[in-house]
């Protein structure tokens, strides 16, 4: 069999040209010999290229994207503070300009934690679920504005929209994902304040889950849910929930479980219309960038999301193991980026 | 000296009863001889009430609540999915109106773990901050709707509203207790994804900040926020933050600080024309009401930040050290909720 998968490669800034490095390291080495090859193509995005040309993403950018089968992006934004790029928004210009064009409406963030990874709870028991996070609507859709700005007359509003064609594909994907694991959804969302979208977001979740029997519903407000991402976090299987919810519980999971230096997300198009992109959570690490010093492990983790989405499922079995047999035997001793995406490679490749 | 404090109590439902029974006896204790009377007036408001007349909070209601000099509140709220209780949301329409039309825009919630509290981190370190959160604007001011709702094209939208007056007025709170504090204060927003109410937000930090040099000020996204909460919560002093970041990091924060039994909180008015409200941060547990189960001691920490709102800083210490000391003292052994109380209001008289 021979199969060749089109990848759009977006190292990005900081960290993320080393991250990036690595993670192609341990693709390759998993789909060595199988007959698929990756086409690659590399997209200079960021906030270098920003510095460089004053441009964020264009129309033509966006285009040659597209014609992609999947993207694989390492981490953008640059030094915070930075005079030059105080009016860029790289994260609004890029990050979100591709989630929201590429309808990437499902921003996947499994959390599990591995043997051996460091974490800050006593007691963290099993930990093992998934937040599937709606990616293309709530307060990140960028209706804001203000009236008289710079004034102490000031009015600033950000509008978050919600509607039951983004909250019921979510949802569903959220209850399909549940029967494959270990069937228990929880709906996270504000609902006490948030009347008009929470009501929305619970019925809808009611409606899908009278189609599937078999699977645990319950509901938990944000605020009781980051309790519970620290006191039992076990008690979690498929979290869904909308996407300022999702970004802030899947950073305190990250943390929970060994820190976003492991956490891995997909930002998906189910429906397969436009190209998926997988990325690690953490950001671009300006102060570390160039030393070898970041842990590529959450890049190498977002290349077994990649490798399952395009229904490689053996091949990324390979890489969490690899990555899994790493994390139970890091010690103490500082590793270069390039040692760990090496050791990880080889293991795979074993 | 002889001085009248007039108090609105409102025991509310669940556990909030005998919380505040214990809270009452703190306060008699602590203020016993000192020549403070506290005339108390009762109310009886919350899921029980609404279930008996229909009413949540009338105009009469807060009228009289208005001629009081301060309010305890216990904790109100029915048990959760009663269909009785459908259309009711006690939260929007009794504990969010108090603080909205009782213009309680520092919703004050220190955290600090006490020696001896039990707490999920391995190595919590010193934990002893202070969030002010902002609770009269934002996500939290009820302007959201609906349009085709219960169908499929059904849009909900939520909007947070933000003024300069309003963000003024919490800053310059957070700045002024920091400069009575450690003389940090770190703002936490999502200004890369919320740029309107976001650059509001940080343009006033900076521009107060100004005013107060000696006081160090850093910035971090909600998300990042978390992650601190769990990993190095020892960097914060004084965190100030919008309604619903305020929210969701205080719950956080009480988890981590030892259980949301321990966490109180006030809402307060601090130009002093309406009566601010102390209460703690726990809701009703209507599951464990009734059985002496409750831990009061987040009540009986928000009589301490009454007695310090009135001025009463002695009390409060005092209230604030019976604390501390039963906390370090507390075994294994399951108290009832009274032996608790009566043990704390032992300490404060002792
Ligand atoms: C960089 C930022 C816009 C982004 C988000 O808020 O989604 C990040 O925090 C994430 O979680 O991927
Ligand atoms: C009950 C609810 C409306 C309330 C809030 O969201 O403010 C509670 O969670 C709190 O923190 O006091």
């Amino acid at each position: 069999m021979s199969r060749v998968v089109k990848l759009a490669v977006i190292p990005g800034d900081g960290i993320g040209p080393e991250v990036i490095a690595e993670a192609e390291k341990v693709l390759d080495a998993a789909t060595a010999g199988s007959g698929i090859r990756f086409d690659k193509t590399r997209f200079s995005l960021g906030a270098a290229r920003y510095l460089e040309t004053g441009d964020t993403l264009t129309d033509a950018d966006l285009d040659a994207i597209r014609q992609h089968d999947a993207i694989l992006l390492g981490a953008v934004g640059g030094v915070p503070g930075d005079p030059r790029l105080k009016d860029a928004n790289i994260e609004r210009g890029l990050l979100l300009k591709l989630r929201f064009e590429l309808d990437h409406y499902v921003n996947l963030r499994p959390s599990k934690l591995y043997a051996g990874a460091p974490g800050p709870l006593a007691e963290p028991g099993d930990i093992d679920f998934v937040v599937v996070r709606e990616g293309t609507e709530g307060p990140y859709v960028g209706n804001g504005g203000a009236i008289r700005k710079g004034t102490p007359h000031e009015v600033a509003n950000e509008t978050s929209v919600n509607t039951a064609f983004g909250v019921e594909r979510i949802v569903r994907y959220a209850f399909d994902l549940a029967e494959q694991r270990r069937k228990k959804v929880t709906l996270v969302h504000k609902t006490n304040v948030l009347v008009h979208a929470g009501s929305m977001w619970k019925r809808i979740v009611d409606d899908v889950a009278r189609e599937h029997p078999e699977v645990d519903v319950d509901y938990l407000h944000v605020d009781a849910a980051t309790i519970f991402l620290v006191t039992n976090p076990g008690r979690f299987d498929v979290i869904v929930t909308d996407n300022l919810f999702g970004d802030i519980l899947t950073d305190l999971a990250g943390a929970v479980t060994g820190g976003i230096g492991l956490a891995a997300s997909g930002n998906i198009n189910p429906d397969g219309a436009f190209p998926s992109m997988f990325e690690p959570v953490h950001g671009s690490a300006p102060d570390i960038a160039g030393q070898q010093k970041a842990d590529p492990t959450a890049a190498i983790l977002s290349v077994a999301l990649l490798l399952d989405h395009l229904g490689l499922r053996d091949e990324a079995a390979r890489v969490t193991r690899a990555v899994e047999a790493d994390v139970a035997a890091r010690g103490t001793a500082a590793r270069t980026t390039a040692q760990i995406g090496d050791a990880i490679a080889g293991a795979v490749q074993a």
